[in-house]
């Protein structure tokens, strides 16, 4: 098996032979400026490496690979559409470069891009694939409307939001990893449960990401500290918050979720000491555990050899050992 | 056989069963406005039409003529958000009853919709159904594209505006009739033969569509007449009037071309006069002719009993023989 590096370069390559931009080019450029901006790449990366776990060839998942990619940066060129994101990965958004009528067609011919990549498979894995990812795309259109619905509901419960973090991000991690279960053409149960460890994963890292917006380490973490807080944004904490606070501490968080003042230190301070003393903090801390250990756990239980399961056990670590 | 309005009412039925408000509602709602607003679902009774007339059952296409309906209301949603139109079918368009992002996101789900829809047909005909269908889409936002594309370019060919009302309206009509072929599993050659013949009604039909915009009886023709004018819009009378004028007719036309008065009725005749004089008028009825007796002669030649044609020469003349 390769390293992850090495299964990021692979896709790399893989893409720069296959984004090129056509006619008519106003449709295209759209397309390679975003794929080629780079990113993490972790999704195809886990195609690739789910596939070599179940004994497969990485180099026939490739175009799975990039069909996940592309479909990612679709819904980023859409979702920044939608949160009016003058900015993504320091360059300037498709919208932003173009304009809004570019990156609605643009993002479309990506959708339908990232479907025509899997014809390059056989006929029960090309209907598996085009299910799964069928699935999986309407599930995160789902979920981008369930985040855009929670702005401006009174109230949304945990079970609301973890559904919304679900659909919205883990299930690509699951889909992901499953798509390279189904290139290897592995069992059923190796399929559900490689699916299963992604999207619990998924959940985990969405959760942390969201905690480490709080509390995270600007320097470590790589965002503005207590951006969602700034932004009112209903996050798990700030949900765990109002079910665990009394009423004093819960009508405290509201007041401060319903001003915006100029300068937020004050504000971001105080919300994170409601975060703290209603235990909120806390239970987010145990919530990201146990879901990042059930997702270990379904790994553990894969019946395939520990030295196969290896590298995911290594991702799964580097993904939740972000700073604090 | 059933009648046209047979098949239209057949599709109504199944839509009004399939396509239903679920949850996220903001996400459903929308879909089932704008497909339960009716048209003249002239492309998914092609699908049934087509699979009849290859003698399979038209029971067996409903979801391909389904998914067939729900892309081409898809592009609707985001054309009309592109096109700033505030009205569809007499009532208000998506992005303007919700607003933009609902328009963006609901039509994301439409495009994925269609593709589940295929999943009911078997390994063989669900990968043919869908890489048409893939095809199909690509060469829809191609055409849209293009169309935008025309608006700022100075010179546009008439062989550049073949191509893009072949990809934004024609290929789609051709698609429609061959999933048809597709789903009653007829040989490829009358696979490939009903497809030519919808795509060059479809090309004729959008060249009528053009004529009829200027020289139409807007009583009959349902809309507004010289629309195109007003708008500068750069169709094939157009281009076929500067290639075909002499030097000071085209440039009469550039200049007609580039003024907006508050009263457009002299504009409008002084173009149309145009059109006439320079024989641009005359060439495009003969073109419309060219390829609808294409369309019809290779229909001629499709190897099944004449009866069975039948349906499609009355579908394409009823098409084609709506009043000047």
């Amino acid at each position: 098996m390769l390293s992850i590096s090495q299964y990021r370069e692979a896709i790399t390559n893989y893409l720069s032979e296959k984004v090129v931009v056509k006619k008519p080019e106003n449709l295209y450029e759209p397309m390679v400026y975003i794929l080629k901006q780079g990113g993490k790449r972790l999704r195809p990366v886990l195609v690739l490496m789910a596939t070599e776990i179940f004994d497969g060839d990485h180099r026939k998942a490739l175009d799975a690979a990039l069909a996940i990619e592309i479909f990612h940066n679709f819904s980023l060129v859409h979702d920044d559409i939608m949160d009016d994101a003058p900015l993504r990965r320091g360059m300037k958004t498709v919208h932003e470069k173009w304009d809004l009528n570019t990156g609605i067609l643009s993002g479309d011919a990506m959708l339908i891009n990232a479907y025509q990549l899997f014809e390059n498979y056989e006929g029960d894995i090309f209907k598996q694939l085009a299910k799964l990812f069928t699935k999986t795309a309407i599930e995160v259109c789902e979920g981008q409307q369930y985040d855009i619905d929670f702005e401006t509901r009174d109230y949304v419960s945990i079970e609301d939001y973890l559904l919304m973090i679900e659909y919205k991000t883990a299930v690509l991690v699951g889909a992901s990893l499953q798509m390279g279960a189904i290139i290897a053409e592995t069992s059923e149960d190796c399929k559900n449960a490689i699916y299963q460890y992604g999207r619990l994963l998924g959940i985990a890292f969405q959760l942390q990401d969201d905690y480490l917006d709080a509390f995270g380490d600007p320097k470590t973490f790589g965002k503005q500290s207590g951006g969602d807080i700034i932004e009112n944004k209903k996050t798990f904490l700030y949900l765990k918050t109002l079910e665990a606070a009394n009423d004093s501490e819960a009508q405290q968080l509201q007041h401060l979720y319903s001003i915006s003042p100029g300068d937020n230190s004050a504000k971001i301070e105080a919300v994170k000491s409601l975060f703290e003393s209603s235990g909120a903090a806390e239970m987010t801390r145990n919530e990201i555990k146990k879901y990042t250990e059930k997702a270990f756990s379904v790994l553990e239980k894969i019946n395939i050899p520990a030295e196969k399961k290896e590298p995911l056990n290594k991702f799964g670590m580097m993904l939740m050992e972000r700073e604090v």
